[in-house]
């Protein structure tokens, strides 16, 4: 009976069709790997505002501007 | 000092009253079975939308849909 | 399908009677105030190590002897 | 740059080759669906001990009991 | 490769600025102390509702109430 | 009332004193730059075996061997 947590970062673009290929892709992963019982594997998805998010000691939309490539 | 997080489906229904009986009863029930203080008891509740839910490979509302009595 | 993590410190005495109760009363407290399905709610206990928790800037066990009363 | 957490039941069986299987097929999974960047998602699995998770109000051996067919 | 998960009650007044300081400081802590790279840590805020957050057995602003000084 | 879940991996070395470090810290900073109150924040540290961590598709033990500089 796994409980998956999928937390991804709210761009505006993610649709009910992709939330549900994430939610049938892991439930798939688990029984096909461990042979757990997709009647009871829970997947749970967050979306987190950009501001909320932060990699390398930035929010994620600094952040992001110092990986770009200089024009 | 315990930590505890219900996550539910947001289903429009919750009210503060309910919300404010989960947090009364959970508290109550740790310091019932394991003597936990309720000054140090935190719970929080995620109310979470139902197409981020999966069960059985499926969103939460298609999920319901396979377990409705035939008519 | 509601879920449910509960964390507590690991301090030697939680035994599996104590958990069980823990899963059950919490089971029943969200089939009486928001009418959710025991046969899909999950409940995860969670022990930490004491020297993992901390509160009021210390560690639980040195937070502990801040609170001890005078002799 | 996702994060996700696999929560599972500890069985003793659980081998790394399965959790690298596990790992891989949730970033893929990640990259197919939403075009996630591989380099920044991070997974992580925590396998809980069966007294510690509790489904249909009781501890999953003893839930399991109860599903069990009639000999 | 850390993953720090800051939740707090979300109460109208926490700005893009006071969130991109818990992000860089709890980065420069974890490199600081255990000498993490800032480049695969992740901060991640959550900001709950006043009345899905409990403490003491009440939702947080029936708490403060108990303890505000009497007039 | 703050609730703050640090994940690292465990690598064998991690002291209490580092620990106590980061408990520190992290209050510290969320009394410095949002005024909680640190009697009410809770930080608590998971340590997750390498194998169970991934990044990159693969375990970190892995991906830090297609990290290496050539000799």
């Amino acid at each position: 009976m796994p409980y998956v947590n999928i937390r991804i970062t709210r761009e505006g673009g993610t649709t009910a069709e992709q939330k549900a290929a994430l939610i049938g892709g892991v439930t798939d992963l688990l029984r096909d790997v461990l042979d757990k019982n997709p009647a009871t594997t829970f997947v749970v998805i967050d979306e987190v505002e950009l501001e909320n998010w932060g990699v390398g000691g930035l929010p994620v939309a600094d952040y992001r501007r110092t990986q770009a490539p200089p024009a």
